[in-house]
């Protein structure tokens, strides 16, 4: 047998390490298809030249980051997945540049079989590195998967404790990042860190209809293998199910219409994806602010942001029933910080 | 409120200037998604072998340059837009290349409140420029605007006068820019400038049916954000309305086959969307010789000529109906000068 | 008449050389689209990093140097093609980098009028070069194509004498490849040369439907004109032909599953499209082993292998029927040499 049939529950071991395959070099190109697949606007991405003002030299969108770093992860991790369950303590460490080549590495950090015997969940800490071996990103991660053989014995039980909130003075600014002299005109909005309150909230105004197109060339550009992107024949319904990173980086261009100076991501705190998400379904985005502080760098700020994808029809800011399941037509809620002038 | 709902007609002032927001650098990526996303061959744009042979250090394809621009301009001009009514005066200033940086501005130069109080026509010269301020493109447009509040007074009307062609004596022909030498073969045809006669049609043969996911992903990576393009719930019909410039791109990319040696764009003397394009729609084109003239620069001839996308059912050459209406099927009636060897 | 009609079988003259138009400079960008239309992870192509330890200097994929020389001879030799009928004889000469700018010409070497008297077979050598006028790839292509005038004259029948197999030793292998310190894990499988048997069959187990955007981007990418690819108005039902390499980039990126290790292709022995494809069309592959030699490269084996697509809903493994007809849902039969670490 030469494929690979992806791993089961019972492949797993706490406190292994795996090395995920076929590193990637992000050459330039991916700027902008990222540009094509997603209404991004954001000025440090868009623009060198805005971004040497701001001490970066033309760094990736840091969900491109996130994406390659998460494609790596999918054979060993979550090819036999039924379901994603949750993301914590992600921080980004250092941009991501043309040129670069990313790895990955996962440990396992964490196992509990179901009680129906047939599944379990793992945890497991990504860690993305650059070709000289420095960490760019790492996050937790957990995913329930199946058991291949649902006669193996059940591990024992670790569940890691985690943080709610990524610490905000764990979180790391960029070397030379800075927003002396930045330009809130050409940024396309002036408001800053001062003018955001905790508990606002902002509709993000813009919608985008996604097509099956797009959700595979983005899901196969981060080298995602999972089976249900890109196989109509994979479900009964004859459904691709769009990559819930497709969903995140829709809702982050989105959230420029509100949230333009939030340049940079710096933290991933966690993120549900709440419903699935299908070709033809149109998207829009809010967002919440969480919380709010500053950074050891003079004049960058942290927001802590809840933002949130939901289809068109859904009520805009109704995020769970009073039962405290999400609304219908709720599809993410994710929960990060991100770097913004104060 | 953080969002940003566009300016109404009465927002603009004759005289102002526009600042636009997010300066966009383009990388070289563009190059193979614009070859991706239109049939384009010219081969000044598509081997910088060919270019460097022309004295030019591999620009990028001249409609790239307009629609950065012209996408830029969104957000303060059309994005409470009727319809974009017409272009003028617009001349290529020179050439964009990977790693430029562009910006644009717009000057206001006419307004004219509609008779029904509810709107009116907003005229502005737009200057695309690049990371050393040299321009690289300037146009005139205007569109028609919704007011607001209708209640608003009327402006003083201020009607500009504009060229109905660009003199030819004033087009740019880029530093440098040679045809001695030029390789008819490997350019794809024998005609030159003297083979091309005033009044001359061509029918251009091939023909393209247009996908959603293409004119999207093209329109966004242009970073024009009129919701009528993405979001199918914003029109009753929930149709998405095609970009015009995924039309001009398209139309131009088809006219190779004809005129394959008009390899610059230098003036855009007018155009019109003459009805809307929308995805399933097949498209030929046509162009006519409208006149020729040589440039200052020997071996350097220019074209002006009327270049016209349908659909595939309408009958070739068939611009007008007798009422001097747009016969049906006609999308684009474009009036530009190229270069070409003479 | 300033548009191309396309040659018709009596165009042609056994011996002449057809020089193609538009040479074509690979950016780098395509590397990235690359990767979003197909589900493409073989590590020499995915990272510069990689490649280098394999001595490489971050080549394209050779079925990149395969299309772009490919679209190149579309316009002179298949645009009045009823049918491509098969290759031989190919070779990889040499990889093709970022920056590369290709030219193609076809040598006629074969002509048969048909038996009916409107049409007949070519047969053709071509060959891409880059810009030092290297050789990058050759191969011998036959196609169908229709007679202009059927009153013309049938030519003199001449058949070539075709190689069924690229003789092993005839075969590059690029100059400086090692895969000396070859990392296996890296490359996402441990299977090397000396693991597969002749006669041996991989099902790739992954699946992709087609959509529509997709495979007119890849071919347009190509700048392959081919109208039955783009024009929903050219066949009588209404459908879009996919162009046979996007079926076997598509198929050689699933082969990845099994193959990972097969990193250059090296020689194309002959290939079969044996049915056409269609958007919604749903590909699964499957290879078998025809063959292992050791080139004369210390670590650098080839295995000769049989790649074929087939509709999900066809049977593994089922090639052909006992008629010698291909089985319903076959779409490709490729024969071709790959390079793998012993």
């Amino acid at each position: 047998m030469k494929t690979n049939p992806g791993r089961f529950f019972e492949d797993y071991r706490v406190g292994e390490t795996i090395r995920h395959a076929v590193p990637r070099t992000l050459l330039g190109g991916e700027k902008a298809l990222y540009h094509a697949l997603y209404p991004a606007r954001h000025a440090v991405h868009s623009s060198d030249d805005f971004a040497a003002r701001c001490g970066l030299a033309g760094p990736f969108d840091d969900l491109i980051t996130f994406h390659t770093v998460f494609g790596k992860t999918v054979p060993d991790i979550s090819l036999n997945a039924i379901a994603n369950l949750g993301y914590a303590e992600g921080r980004w460490r250092r941009p991501v540049y043309p040129g670069d080549t990313l790895t990955a590495t996962s440990e396992v950090i964490g196992l509990k079989q179901n009680s129906n015997g047939n599944s379990g969940v793992v945890w497991v800490r990504t860690t993305g590195r650059n070709q000289r071996s420095e960490a760019v990103l790492d996050y937790v991660r957990w995913v329930m998967v199946r058991k291949g053989d649902t006669g193996a014995p059940a591990p024992e039980t670790v569940v890691p404790e985690l943080s709610a909130v990524v610490a905000p003075e764990t979180l790391s600014v960029p070397n030379g990042l800075t927003f002396d002299g930045y330009d809130f005109e050409l940024a396309g909005e002036p408001h800053r860190w001062r003018d955001y309150t905790i508990g606002e909230k902002i509709d993000h105004v813009d919608r985008v209809t996604i097509e099956e197109a797009e959700h595979m060339m983005a899901t196969r550009l981060w080298q995602n293998t999972a089976k249900v992107h890109f196989d109509a024949t994979n479900r009964e319904d004859g459904k691709r199910l769009i990559y819930g990173g497709h969903v995140i980086s829709l809702a982050r261009a989105l959230s420029f219409n509100g949230l333009a100076n939030v340049q940079l991501l710096a933290g991933l705190n966690g993120g549900s994806h709440a419903a699935p998400c299908f070709a033809g379904d149109t998207i829009s985005a809010w967002s919440e602010v969480l919380d709010k502080v500053e950074t050891g760098v003079p004049g960058v700020g942290a927001l802590r942001l809840r933002l949130v994808a939901q289809k068109a029809e859904a009520e805009p800011f109704g995020l769970k029933g009073e039962d405290g399941k999400y609304a219908p037509g709720v599809l993410l809620d994710l929960d990060y910080w991100g770097l913004i002038p104060t």
